[in-house]
């Protein structure tokens, strides 16, 4: 029988056809056209390039939902490549002195007044009111007290670093946070993972001395492109933009910080061009430009340099020769340094991946399917030759094995990291069994029949591993490996580790 | 020279004095009365015990500011201590089966008003519009369409259920979140981790089939059990709520419930209580209510048993004999179990911690700065005897040894998960940089001669690992651990792993 289907379900169908909504799609799909008198093209078109929407819905990584527009339901594979590229951004921030700290969702309009945001970006953001009109804050004037969703997270950060005294010894200072924004975007634009309202930033800010300017941004362009080099996403461009027409502060402090961020993009050694007037009103920003296998741009990562908010934010720290040190200057004179005074830090808004689902759609395209190790949602599947009992044991107990799930169930758990191993013990054939496996993209297909089970051995496929240039004798040589499951589980933590 | 203090800094200065505001601290405080006509008392008062707000402050965990009050913001030692709390349960989910999802904050109010939110807790609420009236979305009757700011994560784990149709073999189903919620309370009872507006929960739903509940509920409780002795945060009580006078769905169903909780009580071997009539109004739940060293109760886990969101938002999953499986019965009657039909799942909603931050709360108190090793913010701290060249050398690279930064900056990081290893190469006494480095309560500390670096060693005072009743010559073992570098990596790793 068919199932009953009340409510609302997903994936909805889609109320207008592809190419009504070009801005949907990373990539031009190709079009066939076709009307009813005419007779249908012969010549056989390309396949139409991969659509993160349809892969994300067919691998299960993603949903939507008219409740939410423009906010991703990652379902449990998706939530698995998140937070893999959390924890990968996690893990470089320990080398590049990025702190994580955790701040608020919504902030009162007079922070946002204070930050230039109502001003600058008010069309773009939510605000939030108490549902009781009981419970609403009331602001000495009578008014009712409203919040802001946060679209960024500058000023919270700006909040962070003015709640202590610092020195110029403590700078640069590094904050990180993973926090969820909102942009208010349009409805007809929403899409995926490309277009949202809701999203996350691998976002960063380094409050630094002038005189650190340069060096931070050098090392923020080498965070790049060691990042991008681990996702084998190809070349990418950089693009330096300049004062725009109308800005704010000092044209010393931009002539400065232009020059800072030319040198750093020369000291780099990657070809960059220039956006003449196209940066922000508080600042120059470098942005770096992606090419997809189409060829098409897409601007992901950035590095902003901003010398307002830290002004409005009355942010300082204390320096010695501070008139100097403002200017990112050094004296050994003993007179000078001797008197100290607050000077106001610098700050430079980064973002590595940029917007982690942007990214991710870009990845999803890019990978089509063929996820690397590393960031397969679908690892490991371990396949029964028949389900008589000890097969099916020796099955769980190499998951087990795998996921570092011992079998004292009275002490906590410290796993592997491979937070899922599938195990398909049912009666189906076993070719059947590892085509399937095979179609859905596992990493490593292990095959477990009853002679496995009397040498504690596993049969196990990693051709994944394969080269897309590997000769059929290397390929053979990935696929009947014979291994207990300590060694695979041991072969598995090298390829993560390796970022394979 | 003083700092010029210009804008909001924190911590605030408390507008009413303690003892005005009960409902902000975790234990009642000792008050001393004093009076400017009488003598002060004699008496030593007892220290008072420990409050997180101050331990908070002092050890730099988190803070908190009028522009979103009741919204804790996690300063970076704070954000390490939530990290591996969400890193805990993140490692149980694998054996538990629990699946993580990310889910959106807003939702529009028709989400709110299927779900019965905005009927039952619309006062608690926050209520979400655009703040440009051009960008609002208009519902087909004209009025703009609001969204509500997220309390809890259950609607969205139904969408989720419903995105895919479900038959009985993949049940149960359990989804795993730690979005953060907002519920507006109000601002007179804001005060630490303890009373926000803005929390994490380690929330969890699972869908399961009735026969499934007695199951789930005794892992849960197993669940609970196990974690709580890994905090060692003493002994706690388990309370069934049951029915009250005003409530919805079959008193069949209640019953059903209620005797499958007594049972999964009973079967943990744990005392339980009952609280006669003090369920939530769409099921009973069990609350595990938590002593702390004053004796005073907390409640921090529950387990919600829930018949009426399934049924609200329509949820089903297909099984045979639909008649008898939604009474939890079985049966061998092949003329039965020949006919599939829909049956609703049951929910239950779950949460180990309850909320993160108010579990903090608890932890900080308890522990008193007195950190488990696996937990410590300051886990680590190299010491160097002076500043020459060779030994500072070689505290950076036992540095990098500890956080797995190798020197190879051309590839990506796979640290040891050691996030932070301080190094005080100041050229202060020896004796003063260890006395600092004990009171700010870091689990190693390593000192670092010239005689280390010609034997390639480190001495390491790992004494914070010296059980409470441990002798003199027990703690002084563990004072002179002459390591390497591996070595201490190595000591470190097996005490995070055993959560020492």
């Amino acid at each position: 029988m068919l199932l009953r289907r009340v409510g609302p379900r997903w994936p909805l169908p889609k109320r207008f056809p592809v190419f009504l909504q070009p801005q949907q799609r990373l990539r031009p799909q190709t079009q066939l056209r076709n009307c009813s008198s005419c007779p249908p093209e012969q010549a056989t078109p390309k396949p139409p390039p991969p659509d993160h929407r349809d892969l994300g819905t067919q691998q299960e990584l993603f949903t939507t939902s008219f409740y939410s527009p423009g906010s991703a339901i990652f379902l449990p594979n998706g939530a698995r490549i998140f937070n893999r590229l959390v924890d990968f951004l996690r893990k470089q921030y320990v080398r590049h002195g990025f702190q994580e700290v955790i701040t608020p969702t919504i902030y009162k309009k007079a922070l946002w007044a204070k930050s230039g945001h109502l001003e600058n970006y008010a069309e773009d953001m939510y605000t939030v009111t108490s549902t009781s009109p009981s419970r609403a804050e009331v602001t000495e004037a009578g008014e009712e007290d409203e919040y802001g969703l946060k679209p960024m997270n500058c000023p919270g950060h700006c909040l962070i670093f003015a709640s202590q005294l610092r020195s110029y010894r403590d700078l640069p200072i590094r904050y990180a946070d993973f926090s969820p924004l909102h942009r208010n975007e349009i409805s007809g634009a929403l899409s995926g993972l490309t277009r949202v309202r809701r999203f996350h930033q691998d976002d960063g800010h380094i409050f630094c001395r002038p005189l650190q300017i340069e060096e931070e941004i050098r090392k923020t362009l080498e965070f790049i492109r060691l990042t991008y080099g681990v996702f084998r996403l190809g070349s990418y461009r950089l693009a330096l933009s300049t004062r725009p027409e109308r800005y704010m502060g000092d044209l010393e402090d931009w002539e400065q910080a232009e020059n800072a961020l030319k040198r750093a993009l020369d000291a780099s050694g990657q070809p960059w061009t220039i956006n003449e007037g196209d940066g922000a009103f508080y600042g120059p920003k470098i942005d770096i430009v992606l090419k997809d296998s189409d060829g098409k741009e897409h601007q992901t990562a950035t590095i902003q340099l901003d010398f307002q908010l830290p002004k409005r934010f009355n942010l300082e720290y204390m320096a010695p020769a501070p008139l100097l040190e403002k200017r990112g200057e050094t004296t050994t004179d003993p007179e000078l340094l001797a008197h100290y005074g607050p000077v106001a830090p610098v700050m430079i808004h980064r973002a590595v991946l940029g917007s982690v689902e942007r990214l991710m759609a870009l990845l999803i395209e890019h990978y089509n399917g063929k996820w690397p190790f590393w960031l397969n949602p679908r690892q490991a599947v371990i396949v029964t030759v028949n389900d008589t009992e000890p097969v099916v044991k020796w099955a769980q107990h190499t998951r087990n094995v795998l996921l570092g799930i011992d079998s004292d169930v009275d002490a906590p758990v410290s796993p592997t990291n491979f937070g899922a191993v599938d195990v398909d013990e049912s009666t189906r054939p076993l070719s059947k069994k590892i085509m399937e496996a095979k179609a859905k993209g596992y990493g490593v297909i292990a095959v477990i029949g009853l002679r496995d089970v009397a040498a504690g051995t596993i049969m196990v496929d990693a051709t994944s591993f394969a080269p897309a240039d590997a000769s059929e004798e290397e390929k053979k040589k990935l696929k009947g490996l014979k291994m207990t499951p300590e060694e695979l589980l041991d072969f598995m933590k090298k390829k993560v580790t390796a970022y394979a």
